[in-house]
């Protein structure tokens, strides 16, 4: 109890060093905001030696403790993506300013002048697992937009991060900048987690990345506003009138592309009058492309290699070379499933009628919504923002790709002349 | 807890009842709302009857509890108070329709057209206290937003809520809308309000309003989404320079004029350069409008008519003819304790010096920053938006006074014609 405590109150410490640096960085010019971010990559490049070998550290736990492959790669840092890191420093340190912008503007009756004006959050954090390319990534995010960042990432990469923090501190020390304003609390484990999303007053927005059960954990414990980045059971559905190289092209580019990322589609959902034409070519190219079908049973009488779907299909993000399908009745019936089963990333319709495109555009209720393109679409870099945040499901704030302005508040300013109201 | 179960059960039922509604709902028209709208103020005006009756109950049941003189006025409906409340949703009618705004345009290198349109959020929920009339205020600006409306308020106006909401389904099905689309929990008494805090995926955001407590206690216990309302703790800094017409005429404005409202003053800090020349005709303005002084030990040995101020002081919300009144060194004083005590709602400085008043708009962190003008312009009708939600002092979603926009999400639509990402 004790030591829980004290920790807490330290990591909150932290927190509270984190706001007060955010004073001074949401006050930063443009020009200053965009050197630091140049400053951080060149450190980045002339620390690589200090990066990897502590990264190594990581390694050598991970592999004691059991990690696959995959992970152990996800993890790993060598030259090559140490200098990957620090020129996707310099990509966001070239982006506009998103702070200062005129929102909205209005003189009042008597004469007051009114201006809505982009603003600093103040203080951003996050939580996120495995990757220690976040720790850069969103520190690089957090201070272009003026904010300070307290950083809570897995406890795999923990060294890692430790030290890519205090390269990133030292170079902000050396240019005149608060260091204070990118923290950890990674060594404070668990406890750490927790005074972040109990951190209400001193962090402004959590924005967590990682497995569903982490953005659940964090939505549902943290009194901290959250933006919800989410996992994506995506769908297509192949209207009655969907062209089928459209159908062939799209299935296979939104699957079959980078199954592991959100943007993927999970299910295919086809229109009972165009299933016996467009599923066994679709079927085709997809297990071509070395997919594995879980079909319903009419998929499973068209395509004898499908293996069976089951309920649990539907509501799954395989983030693998799987793909469930299943035949609909009518648009009625594949905009229900839809709605029980998405997670409100991304649905497309393939389909030759304007009508039901717009119909379906108008009707889905999801951050994006598409007619005849891939779901891959979903993406910061792809809808030209530069750099992307995270990918928002939630309604309140941002809704679907985050670039930079996403990372900022409003704030009215009223100048006067001594009005009162009458 | 049989009992609670069933009853958050059967709360859960009306909000995916509210939830299904709002998918048409979310459909209809600019003419089909604002028409809705109308045909809701002409049934409340043709219900006065019903709905005085129904609030004689609440009265009744109120004086009996011990309810005092003032929140029984609160209470009260009678013929003149539902005409104001039928003419507030006619406004409400009157404004532009939220939803279908393009907020973004883009085209992708491959021909994707990309577009962001303002959606209704889903179910918006809100949880109230005493004064039945927002029942009707947070449903009128729902609807007209193409949204539906989960409403908790206050135990004490049950029997008004009940007569107001039933008004306003009729009149939404005689027009061929859902009724289903308004829905109250009242009923369920603390249970709703839980049921309505937990129903994350059925309600989207939800909106409290009333005292500072109930306030805390949706934004730490809500797993919805909170658009913060919050109290104001509302500073007035009068700097060395401040002309002492403009600092005796806002002071009393935003003290007296209203003083039970969130964006009256409540702390008036002076530089202690200009203690001597300002505070003696500030004070005598204050107590000719009645107003008691709370000052430290400088204010007290200018104002002996002053009480002492207390600690507490600083951190109050009055809602009363009181002011806490104190000296501070100089300008970055004043910043730390508005940075200390401040509610982030709304703080103003009057000055004749532009610098300084810049230095104020830029380094105060509160949803809207003044200079030289009344905190009490800090308003939805004053700011020209035609309605008030509320007045955020949250930095997610909404920032300050929130109009209609601010009931709205987002959703990015795509449209292509086959293109897949390379």
């Amino acid at each position: 109890m004790t030591t829980t405590a004290t920790t807490a109150t330290t990591a909150r410490e932290r927190m509270q060093r984190a706001k007060d640096a955010s004073r001074t960085v949401g006050l930063l010019s443009d020009a200053d905001k965009a050197e630091a971010l140049r400053a951080i990559a060149t450190a980045l490049e002339a620390e690589t030696a200090a990066i990897v070998s502590a990264n190594a550290d990581d390694l050598a736990r991970g592999r004691e403790s059991g990690l696959s492959e995959g992970l152990l790669d996800r993890l790993r840092l060598d030259g090559a993506r140490v200098a990957a890191l620090a020129s996707a420093v310099r990509d966001v340190a070239d982006l506009p300013d998103p702070v200062g912008r005129v929102l909205d503007e209005r003189i009042l009756p008597t004469g007051v002048s009114l201006q809505k004006v982009s603003v600093p959050f103040g203080v951003v954090g996050s939580i996120y697992e495995a990757r220690p390319n976040v720790t850069v990534d969103i520190a690089a995010l957090a201070l272009r937009s003026g904010n300070a960042v307290v950083l809570r990432g897995g406890t795999a990469a923990q060294s890692s991060n430790a030290a890519l923090v205090e390269v990133m501190r030292g170079a902000l020390s050396a240019r005149g900048i608060d260091p204070e304003a990118i923290q950890t609390v990674d060594d404070f484990g668990r406890d750490g987690a927790n005074a972040l999303m109990q951190a209400r007053g001193l962090v402004d927005v959590l924005v967590p990345r990682g497995s569903a059960q982490l953005i659940e954990t964090v939505v549902t414990q943290s009194s901290v506003p959250v933006i919800e980045t989410g996992a994506g059971v995506v769908h297509i559905v192949l209207d009655t009138t969907a062209p089928l190289e459209w159908a062939e092209q799209i299935v296979v580019n939104a699957k079959a592309q980078r199954p592991s990322v959100c943007n993927a589609v999970e299910t295919v959902l086809v229109l009972k009058d165009a299933a016996e034409r467009l599923i066994p070519p679709v079927s085709a190219a997809l297990e071509s492309a070395g997919v594995t079908i879980h079909g319903d049973e009419t998929v499973r009488a068209l395509v004898p290699t499908a293996v069976p779907a089951v309920d649990e299909d539907w509501a799954t993000e395989h983030m693998s070379l799987d793909l469930s399908m299943r035949v609909v009745d009518d648009l009625d019936d594949a905009l229900e499933h839809i709605r029980r089963y998405s997670t409100h990333h991304t649905e497309s319709i393939i389909t030759a009628d304007d009508a039901r495109a717009e119909r379906f555009l108008a009707e889905v209720d999801s951050a994006v919504v598409m007619a005849n393109a891939s779901t891959r679409f979903t993406d910061g870099g792809e809808f030209g923002f530069g750099a992307e945040v995270g990918i928002s499901t939630q309604k309140l704030h941002a809704r679907g790709p985050m670039g930079l302005p996403e990372l900022t508040s409003t704030k009215w300013l009223a100048r006067g002349s001594g009005q009162i109201r009458a």
